[in-house]
């Protein structure tokens, strides 16, 4: 028993459990249902996942060893292992990496996404273990610790997600505790998850707000084993900004200046909700250089383009759910531990993502979607309809509940056979998962356009305008004059569409490579 | 003066406001951004709205005086009469009645439906008023009064709505005070708006919580007349329940027995909300023949129907925005006052269609929609994706944030040629107001699809097999077998669609009447 481990495990019966992860591997059974600890690729289990896998491969299970398994968000590279492996036989509410979406997208893991918000809390419900025939909730979670304390309850390290859930609702507990990372001790805050009738309001009136739990609890009973690991996430590194993303905050960040000056919003905005990626990162980037000053984040993960802007001075506090750095990033968050952790809390991510929370901080939301129509609908999830991507995540948590909600894309996107091949602005939507009563602005590289108090056809002529790439521009407007000369006719002008016609663009990349078609007539 | 205008305006000063509709025309003008109190059909201004439409026809000014229109949700008969003579240049969040909706499907009006929590809100924030030219906020609120403190704060009649917050934005304000009905003093419980960063919880935690406050303040300088009016609600007779909405009704409350028998529901359910229409009254009819006593309802709106089932003895309070109902309603309300309002709270639509109390209540959501797809997406607003029908209302609020969210539909509806030619379970929905990632169980009058914890490829083959109409379930499994062939191929079998056959059945309605197909290869 390393000597940091005794350090790290405040709570003396726990440590009469130590097992190595190869000798957990019996406890699991094929079906089984899992909860795993972790959140956009950090702060999940890893030694007996990785014990499962080596487990599997040896003694050719795959098929046979499977799991139902939900963790906040996505899980590391351990989670890509399973899903090569066939070990995911169902998975929700997130996922993120080529091995797992493969799965899904060839029908080995029925996955389901669900509200980053909204999983956790059906989850203690039972609404999805009610097929299990043994009637009881989560089987196992396995959490990765940085710490325990002497009550026995966890110290999460870089993600809380769904954890307090989990943990609450599941029949047996094992605790990873984590020595190669330092502890997280006082970055967290923990609200317990109490259920209708009984749960009451969530105090939280500002980003800072703390309850002040600062560790999850666990019945000790539940908790089978604990297992030393010193695995670091391995987080890959980020998308840098680019002309596209940068020209795309530029139009954001004068946009933030103008409702600045008419009085819609105070001169250090309101929480911001900002999502992963290089768009992402360049509206952070631009953050940081403006005139904004003591801005806040409330969102549901930290990037490191976050710990730029904390130097920066211009943001005072920032909360999550999980802390997604790279490795280079996680050693200056380490090295600057005092700084960084005054200004930060992670909570769970039925906090982080709360609706309650996020319309009463007027939280300003931003995200990236797949696609975008004309009438403000956004696909976040399933490209041409039916693959899906990395699932909803928190996007509707924030979009639909925010004060000013942001669809932030390329306008365009390059296909094998022409650099803007793909027109991110499209007639109709494949699949809807933010409606257009959701968003208030999108904005692309070639502008902004501010939809608030817009019926569905004069969006549809600021969107084409400001928005379409050029290349798209007239085609796009071209549908919509065809479609409301024909629903003019028919009395259906509200929104209008000719359904024969509106995925065309779609079918026309599907067959030809690109969404740009000789004319609407063009059948498929 | 009446003697009874004098008892009901207890505020002195404003007697002095005292004029005719007709004396309040020439305030109106072109252009003019006007809110009105009402919701669902009953509460709104009468005198006034009549008087602007004599004065219209009167001297030929259609499309010459024209306003931007906000209410609640829908208002009463003079809405209908506004339509027609073109008074309406833009309207949201909601509207009911053939005018409005023409005016609307022939581009005569703007409309943009708005979550009715959102909306009263964003018109706070001046996202709604933005264009105007002098930069404030609405011109005029009229509201309808059925008293007036000392004070000088307004006792709204049967609806609270959105007039809170558009008197707090309104720059004058029109109180007709209807001295044709009862005074509602003590019937309502106002929150006044606060915008963040100072927005505090809403305490609720329990369908019959109130904060207190029965009236609503205003400023009396801005109060710049009254107008008595004795024009009394007149809402159309409720659609009674018949043998289909029996049936969806008789499997819903199969279903809620089942989950308190497991153990996921209490023996009292939770808050249950519940919307307009003969599915919703069938369903209120079977609870109050069911064994369930000690029911709540947190809902947006209250029909006739929920006089009977007070009397039931099974609903122990109930609590909306507006209490609508028929003639012969209201004077069975009136008759037993002091029985039915010791049981029965009217809040603003921002509360009672909070997602933050919907969510901690635990709220059961019950709500039908236009048509549902086999992955369990929802249209609640556009026919054919395109004709605006009344627009979205609560539904998004409730179904979005309830702990079961529950789409009623019959399985098919009569078109011109064919007695089910119209199927409500659709391959994909022509338009998406609820996403899949909202709804738990979709209920048909062939049986009930539980949908929590599913893939969408389970999904659709229980939605098709329990919820779709015996004529359609071949035709639909065929497009789904055929979608799962080809994007298994392609790798895309998440949510499997095969774009350009989406939208064939309703092709086929739109050119042949019925939405049987002879097979899937006919092309459009």
């Amino acid at each position: 028993m390393s000597s940091i481990l005794k350090q790290r495990v405040r709570y003396q019966p726990y440590l009469k459990k130590l097992r190595t992860a190869e000798e957990c591997v019996s406890l699991f059974k094929h079906g089984q249902y899992l909860g795993w600890s972790g959140f956009t690729g950090v702060g999940a289990p890893k030694a007996i996942p990785t014990a499962l896998a080596d487990h599997v491969e040896k003694n050719n299970l795959q098929g046979k060893l499977g799991f139902n398994l939900f963790v906040g968000a996505s899980a590391g590279p351990e989670e890509s292992r399973w899903a090569e492996n066939s070990m995911i036989l169902r998975r929700s509410p997130h996922q993120v990496g080529k091995p797992i979406a493969a799965a899904i997208n060839d029908g080995r893991t029925q996955f389901f996404d669900k509200h980053l918000s909204m999983f956790p809390q059906d989850l203690t419900y039972g609404f999805y273990t009610k097929n299990k025939p043994d009637n009881s909730n989560l089987d196992f979670t396995i959490i990765e610790a940085t710490a325990i304390k002497e009550d026995g309850s966890i110290v999460p390290g870089p993600a809380v997600g769904a954890s307090p859930e989990m943990l609450s609702v599941s029949n047996n507990i094992i605790i990873e505790v984590n020595t190669n990372t330092p502890s997280f001790e006082g970055l967290h805050d923990i609200d317990l998850p109490v259920n209708p009738p009984f749960r009451q309001p969530y105090p939280h009136t500002s980003a800072d707000f703390k309850i002040g739990v600062d560790s999850i609890p666990v019945d000790p009973s539940k908790v089978v084993a604990i297992v030393e690991t010193t695995q670091r996430d391995k987080v890959p590194p980020n998308t840098p900004s680019d002309e596209v993303s940068q020209n795309i905050a530029g139009h954001l960040i004068q946009f933030l200046e103008h409702e600045v000056a008419q009085g819609r919003l105070p001169s250090n905005l309101h929480p911001l909700q900002s999502g992963i990626g290089n768009i992402a990162n360049a509206v952070v980037e631009g953050l940081a250089d403006s005139n904004f000053k003591n801005l806040t984040v409330w969102t549901e993960v930290l990037q490191d383009s976050f710990l730029d802007f904390f130097s920066s001075g211009s943001l005072d506090y920032a909360t999550a759910t999980s802390i997604r750095l790279t490795e280079a990033g996680f050693e200056r968050f380490y090295e600057n531990w005092d700084e960084f952790s005054k200004k930060l809390c992670l909570r769970s991510q039925v906090v982080s993502n709360s609706p309650e929370i996020i319309r009463r901080l007027g939280v300003i939301a931003m995200n990236t979607p797949v696609e975008v129509d004309i009438y403000a609908h956004a696909n976040s999830t399933n490209v041409m309809g039916s693959r899906m991507l990395n699932g909803l995540g928190g996007s509707a948590d924030f979009l639909r509940n925010a004060k000013l909600s942001i669809m932030h894309t390329p306008s365009a996107r390059p296909s094998k056979i022409d650099p803007t091949g793909v027109s991110c602005i499209v007639p109709m939507a494949t699949h809807v998962d933010q409606t257009e009563h959701d968003l208030d602005v999108v904005v692309t590289d070639q502008g902004l356009a501010d939809l608030r108090g817009m019926s569905p056809k004069e969006r549809a002529v600021e969107i084409i305008k400001k928005c379409a790439h050029p290349d798209y521009q007239d085609q796009l407007m071209d549908y919509f004059n065809r479609s409301s000369f024909e629903m003019k006719k028919k009395k259906m002008l509200h929104e209008p569409h000719i359904l024969k016609d509106a995925f065309k663009m779609h079918l026309n990349y599907q067959e030809n490579g690109t969404m740009k078609l000789d004319n609407w007539d063009v059948k498929f």
